[in-house]
């Protein structure tokens, strides 16, 4: 399945700009984004497919024959497959703040000709949302058939559920929150603290052939191990060592895990723009889906008009199943549609990009009854 | 209860220096230590507390009425306490390799007249053991009424009882394991990958006044987490802010648990040595029981003559009740005489300084008990 990266921009002029929960207003802004399948006439089969942490608008297919991995959910979206491209309209987009190709502190301030780096205003998840509805109009989606997404991008499809509700037919959260627990938040402390104290950082203003690249495989190495479980390390790596009789007596890498992490980090490095990976883990930070209803999270969730497929993972101890039960539990004294399931699995958060068979089933039932009760509004 | 700091020398020869696990010889060394109460004629009611990764040998007492704050463990220790002075000689000395008082990478290389710094030979629990195998034997203790400590302390307590079961009555392993789990290898590596990314760590040869104080204090902002529990920290911070009516859209202090942490950090950057950190992390990291067996628990534990108290708490993520279960199933197995708890509470793995009440309780069951079956050896 071959796709093509696309870009929408807006905001050229201050009344076209996107006003900002910090009070600022971004112009212009641009939207990388991807789709696949065909909108219908009566624009009732779209769904939008919401990106975690560090992923990008790539979420299937591949842009060349030749390249060598395809997009990040390419199990879960094509023809035939759970967001099945024969019959419904993907598209999956950028979030604001990022360094695929949306606007981010990475992209050109036209104020200045040079890079936003730390001057890019701190945005939120209903930043990220607020400019994923321009996408919408732009694509002339007035609807969303579901919206989807795991961990960030299921806070995006709350987000969406509850402050535009009318664009919302279905929402899917999975291995998501309402909001990140204290420890949640300590992690994303302590991983930018990594990154704001290297040397090279330069307050924001590093080149990109010199970045910090040490601060960030910390950062990035301490939050990889929150994405596991317990169980999984134990399985995959236990207490290995590498191609060694016996520990060798240094700090160098001695544990496959060790080894593991290392080159997880080195990796990030290479892909990941630090100054993105600070404001993107703020926005988890500062979301909290009760704000929506003036500090209650049920009087957010009353905002809503979808039905809800929530889906966690027994083993992801970032963001817990409890804290799905809690979103449940919630919308059900609502009298809300609520489809719940608590996938057994042992990878951890990591699980919604890995089980791809159990949750491509769950998403194929959830859609095909959605689209069933699919009505303009 | 007044305390003096005492100090052990030995190993001026090279016969009399200590051989570690990798392969060096250490000489000589130096053992920090301190005692409560008196030992007995028979030298029949010697305990030896052993401290946890950043401890020191001021367990209890003080050294001046007019200081702030007594030792580390002065809930547990004194007269009338579980460990009860009136009754028992308590000893405590500092681990080899740790920074207060004991040789370690800060101490002078009398072959160089500079301080060892990195080139302090990498040690492990077996040689922290050993070393105060040699304070026993200056001390005149052949034979221990018990070994206790939590944390990397009852790893000693465990290396103990396996590599020198003639000189140990009884053994209390509290919050610990008999090998570190990946996760926590993992998080072991991240924090020292802080340090040694810190430009000011110079390979190690920082000077005191100017130490790698941001890498040190993300290393150990990321293991406080690790000793806290989700629940601990829903309950003393959720997600409440700083004096502040709202989020600031900034990277600085925001949340409670933000500036906890932080100051978690920058205290631990005053109080302790990098190099050490290193070292001692490494240790943990090393510790297997099993190798004390060819590499199966259960004929390292074979080899043990004592009585074990093993002491879990239910939220310890870092060293699991589980791993205590294992450790008690294997002894029941070799019939060894096994008392076991897991200790109900929120406090994650630090419940072995907290749960006082509880844990007080519970080893002055322990100790009197053990107290009527002690024979010499």
């Amino acid at each position: 399945m071959i796709v093509k990266a696309q870009t929408y921009t807006f905001g050229h002029t201050s009344d076209d700009a996107l006003p900002l929960r910090c009070g600022r207003k971004l112009g212009p802004v641009s939207i990388a984004y991807e789709t696949w399948g065909t909108l219908n006439p009566e624009a009732s089969n779209a769904i939008l497919v919401c990106h975690a942490l560090t992923g990008s608008a790539h979420a299937a297919g591949k842009y060349e024959e030749s390249d060598k991995k395809p997009g990040w959910w390419d199990d879960m979206i094509g023809p035939g497959k759970a967001f099945d491209t024969d019959r419904f309209f993907i598209v999956c987009s950028n979030v604001l703040g990022s360094c695929y190709g949306s606007t981010g502190p990475a992209s050109i301030n036209p104020a200045t000709g040079k890079a936003y780096a730390m001057s890019f205003p701190v945005i939120t998840v209903a930043d990220m949302v607020n400019a994923q509805v321009r996408l919408a109009d732009f694509l002339g989606v007035k609807k969303w058939l579901s919206v989807v997404g795991g961990s960030l991008g299921g806070m995006q499809a709350l987000q969406w559920a509850v402050a535009h509700p009318e664009r919302v037919h279905s929402c899917m959260p999975i291995a998501t929150t309402a909001r990140l627990s204290p420890q949640a938040i300590g992690w994303d402390w302590v991983g930018r603290e990594a990154i704001l104290s290297d040397p090279k950082f330069l307050g924001g203003e590093y080149s990109k052939e010199a970045p910090p690249e040490r601060g960030l495989a910390v950062a990035r190495m301490l939050a990889h191990i929150t994405y596991l479980s317990d169980a999984s390390m134990n399985e995959k790596f236990g207490r290995r060592l590498q191609q060694m009789s016996d520990v060798n007596y240094s700090f160098d890498l001695n544990y496959q895990v060790e080894s593991y992490l290392n080159h997880q980090g080195l990796s990030f490095v290479g892909r990941y723009d630090a100054n993105a990976y600070l404001y993107i883990t703020r926005a988890t930070d500062y979301f909290d889906l009760a704000s929506e209803g003036g500090g209650e999270l049920s009087a957010a969730l009353a905002k809503s008009r979808c039905a809800f497929g929530i889906i966690s993972f027994s083993s992801d101890w970032l963001f817990t199943p409890a804290q799905s039960e809690e979103l449940v539990a919630a919308l059900l004294r609502l009298k809300r549609e609520v489809f719940h399931c608590d996938i057994q699995s042992d990878y951890g958060h990591d699980a919604f990009l890995l089980e791809v068979e159990t949750l491509g089933s769950l998403v194929r039932g959830f859609l095909s009854n959605q689209e069933r009760s699919f009505r303009h509004g």
